[in-house]
């Protein structure tokens, strides 16, 4: 659960799904920063169930501020937060180590873990986690509002359909007992020209290593990703230019902003594949490890029929740390 | 240049495309490992230029080993080798600080390094750094393979075409004074359960990290990957079951092997998409730094049409360097 | 407040002196170990004030487990715990930001954080933040404890003078408003042959690194130490020999248990300076930055007279850290 | 051998005493800056043997620059260079793996890594290593010049006597067979109050941690050191005060120029304490791993009486290292 983001912001992310409680611990922030607490609120609310198409559980996910904040401002020390968990209902999930559910890290992290992993709610593999993520996502977001650079997230696809039909898709998935996958677009404004690294810190390195830790992420793709494996290169170069104030930009945008690892000045553009849902209400095969025998494994409880709708957010929260450790 | 993986190995990797030499420091390998340099420098020789498909460039790209090996056992000392640059044509590229080359660092590197950049050869973003990132991988693959860890690349994909049609594909590109992109697919076995770690260390994270730092990665996706997203759970997820031997498997594979950021036991699979190459031989739009007028450049010398045909090694070494962290 | 150590183990404390709470996360725990809060917390009491020669602020310091822990076992997910602060009076330091206390980090906090440090109880320089680093500490020293490694430090002089006199020499230094200085000395017994690492880290660098994170600690040596500077080659090497069962040992241990910044199997031995506690009640001589004049500074409130003594524990705790980092 | 400094710099050193070179990769430094090869050259021979008082072996040590510099100046790309041996007499040192020299690593280096440690001078523990550290923090040297940092060390002692009779009580342990230790106070000016930081990354833990990584180094102390044990506070604390100038001091210098982890504008002082060469003429007892018996070893070849004397530049280099991460 390490969570080191390149050289200026280490980012410790703790607690299971139903623990006492989970949180976040920022370094590297500078001393000074006044944070608007309504807006980082107002943030992490986007992550929160209960909207359309989220599963119906009410999870308050109040941030306690623990140290960090003197007055409002940053004071230079570590930022801390927690969430205290509430709406814990551990025996929902107390077979999971023994019939492991499909798509679920339950298997492998009893093997890993020796059976001493925590199994309620999916112990620390559980999207919960993501709301320390969207916490500190949310804190640089606003510093780097200040420094001109926007970040926003939408969904554009679920269950393979685009635009209004969506809802419609997944809620007719939900009705079902189903479940649907959703692909995010993310689209980063007012970085300038020469921010990233080169190797394994290129941007994309760094965003992808973030976006990959969002439970359900299946791929990453900048700018015609996936796409220009099919083309030529001279469809998918796009030809340097100057716009009117003089500024170097380029005609198309096929490279997503980043080339080399490093920002080109143009918006850097990515987008992230969600899986479908993995907890479903349909029956389904599994495994009985103390019997050793197949058997079949029936969810109970409240599930998001589209994982990729309160994702968006995190998606914002992920690239928000990487570009802000770079611009530190 | 930072090549930082997980926290066994460390690789630095440094050199610049006409720098004296590139080359590679492994520190973190166990000491009484015997290297079969033969096939190390077979396994480097896979992303050579002078195959079907590549460039005509000669390079020997022969390492020296300068520490690290004592009778051809690892001692515990880093090990570094380097690679001397022999055949530099500096003058090739010395107008590209003036007049960048449409989709590649020429721009942005200049904006980071204030113009101090190494341009000659594209520096240390060119390709060729990928060779002492294949030695140092190649290694790794050695190491694992005493494991029982096979990990296997392939071009899938070119220019929009599978199969045998590909080098048709490729070769008509390059008359044409053009390039085309590909998908690489690759496919580890051999893992047991259990393997990565959760958060930014979780296996896709961390092998699309160093994916990512592959010059002309434009997206990574594992399992189903961008597929998913149009899929319900019901189709997407992947049944438990027992094989005849009674290990836990999954009936497909869906989720490539990795749940949760670990192993699951199944063949651990992902494809990466590679741009076309950037340098093609038609006149391209770009912009003239010192004039402010835009102005057309054409790209001299020798390039791959699809470098995604020598990607293939560079792939395996990057999925090698990640596994042998996670499993020392 | 980076508290990174090792490869193995990620220590993150949190807090300043009398922010909501202090606390640490810790990451790289082996899952499956149970912790025996009972000897825990009786550890973390031997750093607590109240003992003779200490304050008599009361601090209860008890800590509260956010995460990482079910049915007293770790779980592999990040161990967080707290220590909510109660006994706080920050009306005490207010002035400390315009007249910087002698000896404290007002000063150099107040210019490297721009004014914004928390001054309050020294914010995140107090000692304060050794209780997370004892309770990290304590639990690696169970974890160490069944690997037959045994820690213990103890007060070998204060203000000069050794054995009982030193409780005599503190309350003497505390009745005229003074402070005194000590020196605690660590054997650490148990550790095999081969533990370390050579170059930055080695066993004395790591050692020391987290030794010179402990307040008020001015030098760090390691065997002879300084006073292996006045020996010749023939005076201060020690003999290898074989004892009884055959094992390697050496004649003396001059060299303090470590070679090449390797441990030989002998004790471990180090010493660790600390310096007089800074705040002490005579009228001492500063700085108003408002006025830009001299002035007289009268610290008031309840200040350990020597530091050093409770300083002991943590002095256990780092080496313990640092030990089971090596070891894990 | 991981020598990674702070968050800026990443230095890694390779290589063992008889390898085909030894060598350091140096990532981080700006691009831009020009290197004065001349000036680092005559840094680098203070630390070679053939002054007085050290080895008679001939060490060219020229360092060739593989990569990072284009025509004088760095380029944003890591800086490679290395030191090509030449003067390896192995078999001097061939029978070390079974009668292993007092005080030298040989014994817990074959425990580490099972036997398969290179032995030959040492291998990657020798102080032959400490040449690439004196490039690294050689360039680093200018780059703080060029900031006004000034960093000066020197011996202040050896075998227990100061001043001009040093060099004569260094002759005399050589003409004996003998060696002498000594302690070298190194002292650096220019360095603005605030730079440092808190925790595992404070000023003194990061000197010591790189101090410590010198071969010899036993004790590492800051201003008044293991005297301040001795002290009062009433004595031992610093008055601010301003200069002349208006800027903020302290009128005597026992802090050593670090608070809490910070600078504090004043002087920061240290000293390091270097045993005697282990290497002696002189019969010593030892143990033969094959027979299990005692037996007697007789070192031969060139050994410097002394090894704090060509220390100095190295506790210079360490010290530049330090400060230029903190300070880029």
């Amino acid at each position: 659960m390490s969570f080191d983001i390149g050289k200026n912001i280490h980012l410790t992310i703790f607690g299971q799904s139903h623990s006492k409680a989970i949180g976040a611990v920022i370094e590297g922030l500078p001393a000074g920063f006044k944070i608007d607490m309504r807006a980082l609120k107002a943030f992490m609310a986007r992550r929160q169930p209960g909207q359309k198409g989220t599963t119906a559980r009410h999870e308050a996910d109040q941030p306690v501020i623990l140290s960090g904040l003197v007055d409002g401002f940053t004071c230079g020390s570590p930022l801390a937060m927690m969430i205290e968990n509430t709406d814990a209902r551990s025996a929902d999930y107390k077979d999971f180590k023994r019939v492991p559910r499909p798509m679920h890290a339950d298997y492998p992290a009893f093997v890993k873990y020796e059976g001493y992993n925590d199994i309620a709610g999916g112990g620390h593999f559980s999207g919960r986690l993501t709301a320390p993520l969207c916490f500190a996502g949310g804190v640089c977001l606003q510093y780097l509002g200040k420094q001109g650079v926007k970040i926003a997230a939408k969904l554009i696809s679920a269950g393979g359909v685009r635009g209004k039909k969506m809802q419609e898709c997944i809620a007719s998935a939900q009705d079902a007992g189903d479940s649907v996958g959703g692909i995010v677009e993310c689209c980063i404004t007012g970085v300038k020209a020469g921010v990233g690294d080169s190797g394994f810190d290129s941007l994309e390195s760094s965003l992808s290593r973030v976006l990959f830790s969002i439970p359900g992420v299946k791929g990453v793709e900048f700018g015609a990703g996936f796409e220009a494996a099919f083309m030529k290169g001279s469809q998918h170069n796009d030809a340097w230019c100057f716009d009117k104030e003089g500024n170097v930009r380029t005609r198309t945008n096929n490279h997503g902003g980043i080339l080399g690892g490093l920002s080109t000045g143009m918006p850097i553009v990515f987008r992230v594949a969600f899986k479908p849902t993995p907890s479903i209400a349909l029956p389904q095969e599994s495994v009985d490890l103390k019997t050793g025998k197949s058997t079949v494994l029936k969810i109970k409880g409240r599930h998001d029929p589209c994982i990729a709708v309160r994702a968006v957010p995190c998606v914002e929260a992920a690239a928000a740390l990487v570009l802000c450790d770079y611009m530190l």
